[in-house]
């Protein structure tokens, strides 16, 4: 032990990779973007699907929401849907969910959303409101 | 699949579009900002209505709310408005969704709206306060 | 329609003005800030009263809270104070307004403040505390 | 009026001051930093308690909670406690007041915690939780 | 007392040490990072386990969740769970715990959860949700 860090033998799948998401930057490694190569997350990162990069700022670019790929990453890592107990944006995550074409995530997602629902039922109240599901032209 | 990411070509409505608004930056393209033409959104972006570019930074400059901003470009991305159920600032989001003239957006919140009016009616409970609409010299 | 955003010609009444409120960077206008010429914050752009530039950063700089800025910000673009339904941070707002001098926030803020008093009593319960008013020597 | 800021004069006292608080970056200046100068905060900003410099990034660098400092310049500015009504860090804000040594806050929160206890007996539901305050080795 | 800073010697166990936890930044030190030798976190810190360093930017580099982090680091200076009395993400935060091989936060963080769900249990309102614990392939 020599009391300082050692740094760790460079490699291509632990190696930081930086992705601006629709403004909010994260950093992760090709290791955990493409753990589950069926989704669309995977096949951004593994050379299926051609993702932009910007030249500027070095960061690969996704046009999608910055806040919620935080649970993304996170179920990638893990393997499980983590979010606060009082979580309200399932249904934003299940639209990302959807994009990047993560299933497992979007079965926890459900089966989630289904325990509150049973759980709203039964202390009595309908609080979660029906998000507007319509198309752009209401 | 050669297992690291494909640089996808560059195209000028899929590179990324950094906007400062309010101090807040986010990432897009042309062809999320520019879906809906009929917006004044599309027309800041088509070349319509001229916006302000930080030239030091190298950033398209609007000077409206950062934090909601973050829903407008959801909608342009989805067509929906993708809100926490709990969401409380609906008042300050159409306030922007007037400014940007996304009326697709407006419909939908104002729909959110009689929905809420509706539930909190049944749970017989006034709790959504009137926000003070009068002008700056009350 | 040219497809392409046109930028503005340069005005030093629209030109993006950064300013690092206690650490948390705004970006907004002249146009904006000396919207209300009586404030302090417009004596604070419009040369009356001076203020700090940080060089190093080409930021003006205000020795006051970030977080609540951005609601001055937003009163100076639509005159109207845009706050969630559940704001919790009437006491601290109505500082940071005071201490810029904007009147017409502080009549609406006191407006708020009256409103919501006669809902909890209407509901018949003091949930909103008493901040500690007294000075730093308690 | 010249309708364009006026730089003010620098000096020591109100040029701004960036401190690296745990990766949250603030920005004051040694007039709030050092007003109550028995506290430990005004020692690191006065000379008599030696601060770490990040030279890299000409931070001063403080190794304690980003979040929670807010409130300690806050506090610095007004002489007040302006945390939110339904504030439910007062535990660890109290942590932070106790590590800068600042006296007048460490009161304020303890008198908004009776209060707020008081508050809870009286509407009969004990519901803020008593914080595991045992030692590392529970 | 000069009433400037005075710069602290500079040691390699005080010395700002930046850390990109998912793309968050964090600031701390080696005497804190490595205060619990037998975690992971000071084992990533002390040499024992190579950690990679993000050479373009001279950070070290953790893919793990960027929020939780907070509470991690708080952990190692005050040998105590500090969370909100509200904190929503206790699951969370055990993943991480865990990950990090915290053993003194897991003890306590599982007995907050006891804690909370004898309140629950008290209060009669069975409200805390099980997280989908499953695998990927639910």
């Amino acid at each position: 032990v020599t009391g300082i860090p050692t740094v760790a033998a460079a490699s291509r799948y632990t190696a930081p990779v930086h992705i601006d998401v629709g403004g909010v930057i994260y950093t992760s490694s090709l290791e955990t973007l493409t753990r589950y190569p069926e989704t669309r997350l995977a096949k951004l990162f593994n050379g299926q699907v051609p993702i932009v990069l910007d030249t500027l700022k070095q960061h690969y670019f996704i046009d999608r929401d910055g806040k919620m790929f935080r649970h993304i990453l996170n179920f990638m890592r893990s393997g499980k849907v983590c979010v606060p107990d009082d979580f309200s944006e399932i249904d934003c995550l299940m639209e990302e969910a959807r994009f990047f074409e993560v299933q497992g995530m979007v079965k926890q997602l459900e089966q989630l959303r289904r325990q509150r629902a049973q759980r709203l039922a039964r202390a009595g109240s309908q609080t979660s409101p029906p998000v507007a599901q319509h198309g752009y032209h209401v």
